[in-house]
């Protein structure tokens, strides 16, 4: 039942909280993306969306880094692709990167919360990921950079996509055009994470408490607070005001509202159904 | 002529600014938003706007706090009204929250600047109005909090929608996944606050003089640049220059313009007719 | 075949490296922006786009300031041509904000990544020159201000499109309500800017040298790279994606990329043909 | 209870059926439009939307023609408005036109279908009219004119926003730019109007039949059908799409969807309860 | 290899061309949709679009029939699951709508063109099929009807999204809401279909010699022209513009272009390699 | 003054009127469009929006067709270059294919309304232009074609995005799939064409009639009803509205609208300025 992954590994280091954990599992080479990598991750990703037991997901890379960007290997299999005209090349190519942005996208198709959790090199095709998550933390001594310019490449699996909404369109664009690194502090100036951990014992523990407390939550405010406001970056004002009403028209009234309103009125700890 | 209401106060404390208060006014539940509110509030609002002696309004809470949030009983009420079958209900239940949603957003309506001053708690609700008042100021000991989700309430009344253009999108998911509180200091990191002061005394003071330098300019400038930054927001940049180009060309030549330039040149104060 | 022009200037101070200076070159009267100067500045940048030895621009101001804003004598013809009924009047103003819009939203249509390297005042129309601008950097005494509500003018040169998208949308509000001046740090802050430099030598210095950086990297992939954000700002998310697949199906596989990718193996600094 | 208004009437012809009639009442002066008619025509479709009794609205005109335009005197009124300087004016004016439009795009607010039935002249401030209604039918002898042009008017009450969606975008400019008239048969051709009827009585007549049979069917669906469309043509395809799946699964699960699946089953007429 | 459905059969009818059909096949409930259709149909489209012997796709009904909309079965198996809360109950409805929209939508996801060839009735849900092929082409007695609202149901599988961009906004509403019956021959005037036949064997006949001439263009092309379309119509004129500039710098230039003008000037018909 | 073309004449054949004739002048290639074309056709039009006495252009073909397309030499110097890199051929083609379309938008460009008259062939880049125009007619014996598919092209002068909104998505995907010709008669059942003359000496004096009449009316109005209408088609309703109420906020109260009103109650001629 419990699918075998090569390039990524799934853990609930707990029993009891609906915390699991979705690992890069290539230490040796940094964790960087192969093409395995991403047929294998939208999957795992469908496998906790589909799982009763999972409530948030933490993303973390095994190892002394997050993710050192896709790996060369990799991108020589496709750059080196020269069957066929240009117009069919041109075809296939664009099939290909449309497939691997699939496979980042699924974070943000998952409706439970993905927590990524970076220590070490965040590199290129890693930010491509990062960004895709709803929450983002990391250790003082991550390195981030959008690194694709160096590899004389425009970036492609989301990054010039994700990140201007998240550091805002001017520091998207140095970041991208320059390459340089940047810290994890500077990270938590840009807004790219929402708080820097002193180590990554530190982070692994911090992170956990975080989803610990957001998988105690009622998981249809949780998924409908991620869903809306995912929807909601691509519409008017007006329409995401429509879009959330018309939400909540069908998902306010559940017996989580109930139990939330009696457990804030008798001060206790509510407990609510999975999804 | 001076309309009573129950939840809000309207004052104007120096007859000879065009600054008007409007104050959250049920101190003893923490100006906890009622549905008398989401009546009154619009009204009032509607009031200050045709008011050609309104210039500015500042919106504040009396009492210790901004605004706890929605009050239970109104929750109770909307959440409690089940007769009728599942999908007349949710009909019903559509129509009350975009009713309390149109409370909110007649502060974008309304064409003269509304800037928040929060002091307290602002927590839930709060957030909802405050994101869409035009300037946000806050005393040190504010305390911020999307505190839907811990009520098992995907927040509907504007609050995703309006915080990611704020604080960028990446902080308005995580404070809207985690309902962690935040203080003054770092809702002014966020971009949420535009300064922080020391005291609900230095606050008030505060505001009330960047209040007044606001209503002591071209009401005409004032109200141009709101309309075509709100409305800027949802068009691409093509369209939102157009938009502010056929706007100048109705509204730039002006008595203002004449009066400001020539103070400009005289190096006095300029002075504006009413709107 | 180098044109003169009256208002702006085109330098290439190192003759080996890509790197152009274009001088806002007013400097008696603070580099103010006459309408002179919106027909030259469109020109010189289409000039340096088209040249195959320019692959990156500095945008700086002769003298103590970048920028003083739009000059009065130019507003004062604007707004003096009062010939005409109002609506013939209000076309041609249209028109001529149109004409000045476009003068700089060349900036953006310019293949090559435009720096701007700030110091002095940067006022009105200054902002709407940086904001159109691609990198900003600035040293710390450099002061801004979105200055035109204090000529009873609802800015329309760009400021009230792009600075949003950059400061966040109630940074931006508040910034052109008030029209209060800010400072070099506070511009970094607010994400205005990505650096701050000590004095206007270290600022050129410093931009000098992130420039040649850019300068060296694939003229393609930082061509795609500037376009694909720019492009990707007005769309949805998975248009994005789907635009930026479409053109890597496209200019992926260039010459440049078996450069980068060789020189990443060997160790060396690539070298990449003009665009 | 029952209002009294001077422009338009509130009839009910057959006691039983859930049609309502809504009558442009000014035939002696081929019901013009006024700037009463731009008061009251809102406050009686907002009153037909909150009565429970009615299910379906006919618009139509009293005496021989639907409607002649805007009236002359009302554009006297408005046109000649000169007082304060030109931006005052201007946004004075903005503001009257705004109120106008809003009068008109009451008609798609109103949550239950409004049918409009045309004979005789339909120009100018008429076509904005039956272009924000839901169904459209005429009589042969119907006679229609986008007329603004005629009058020196850019049409600013809908036309050009609503008819190139009705009509296509080109047979939309063809119409305003020449302001020629075209009969009910073209108007039904163009996709205007969806039948023509040989005479005003048999137009009445069939109008009724077809409002009766919406009006016997479920009122949820009605009004969801309604809604969905007019919300979907401002989305994307995916955007409308989730739309109408959120829409649904709140209001899909109603007691109409057992009783319609029931008189299936039995062949015999559903009975639906109020909205 | 060849998979086999329940509800669908793919055929193709002569070996050379690259002519598929796929054929609704549970003639004796005139090809109601049941659940399995909707997990299958898109499997055999995916089958199709990856098969290059593939070209053209035919859409059509086995027996008298097209289809005659989602049946009653499916229906009551969706609406009767009211376990757990509503909330929660509604989460899962979505989750279904949107698995069954996305069914559908495949059709505009396949490369290849899909032609729908409709006889006898085509009801409810096979209007949200029809309209989401890229042509349509029908019978005269081929009976048509949007008949969602007398099932008491806003019909969410795609009609409302689809409908009103073929036969625009107002044709679409009137369909909507009285879900009446039209024939063939007002399809065509509608813009539904593109042709009608005589009877069911000149259709088959006739959309045959059509599918064979679109399989004898080049595959490049035929896929380019679908793609742009499609994409085109959710983005602004110059973002449509700007889209196919970049699609055919990488597409234009191809073998089957050379192919294309060496025929046309040797007067011989081209022959294109498969995609 | 008056610039000499190659491939276009300018005429005005009635001194009086404000109609100027625009005339693809190649007609022994059938006014095939060459490069030549693409770099003259925006400078005349440019040239006609500027002169104050142009009101309207009537844009047609000289000899017996209107176009009969790009001309193959041009296509075959675009497709020929493969110079340099492929990512860099393809940043060269993409850039002319977008010259190429910006010489066609320069018809939405220009202020005044042009009008299409095509008779004999109107064939893929031909159809591209006609859509361009604000209004068409055509002969009855003339023949269209989207041809581009049999070239192996995706249609990339604005058809593919142009054709839809007149004509419907539906009808569209047919003709340009198909590429197959289609006649006068069925350009005006399908909304391509407005009107359908018996010969060509009918079209040319019809059009003639037309297009005097559009000259007769106030310039500020025919002006504002184009843009308004090209500018309402990229934005929401609500946009459209608010558009069109801040443009006549500028440009209702003209000597324009004086003189209609007084023509209009003198029952005589109005006579309106230049623009």
């Amino acid at each position: 039942m419990e699918e075998k992954y090569k390039t990524v590994q799934i853990l609930q280091k707990s029993q009891n909280s609906g915390v699991f954990h979705l690992i890069l599992n290539r230490p040796s080479v940094r964790n960087a993306l192969s093409l395995d990598f991403f047929a294998e991750f939208p999957k795992a990703l469908h496998a906790l969306d589909q799982n009763p037991n999972a409530a948030v997901i933490i993303l973390s890379g095994s190892g002394d880094h997050f993710c050192a960007g896709i790996d060369l290997k990799s991108l020589n299999v496709i750059a080196g692709d020269h069957s066929g005209d240009r117009g069919r090349s041109g075809e296939r190519l664009r099939k290909k990167i449309k497939f691997m942005q699939d496979a980042i996208t699924a974070i943000e198709r998952c409706r439970k919360p993905v927590i990524a959790a970076i220590h070490g090199a965040c590199i290129g095709g890693g930010i491509d990921i990062v960004t895709a998550c709803d929450v983002r933390y990391c250790t003082k001594d991550a390195i981030f950079s959008v690194k694709e310019v160096d590899l004389a490449i425009t970036a492609d699996l989301g990054t010039l996509q994700r990140l201007p909404r998240i550091v805002g369109f001017g520091n998207a664009m140095e970041l991208a055009l320059t390459g340089r690194r940047f810290s994890g502090e500077e990270a938590k100036e840009l807004g790219l994470v929402s708080r820097v951990f002193g180590s990554n014992e530190e982070l692994m523990e911090g992170v956990r408490i975080i989803a610990e407390g957001i998988g105690g939550k009622s998981p249809l405010a949780v998924r409908g607070t991620k869903e809306v406001l995912v929807r909601s970056r691509e519409m008017s004002l007006e329409q995401g005001l429509d879009y959330v009403a018309t939400w909540n028209s069908s998902m306010l009234l559940s017996d989580d509202l109930t139990e939330a309103i009696s457990a804030q009125i008798h001060k206790r700890k509510p407990l609510f159904a999975k999804l």
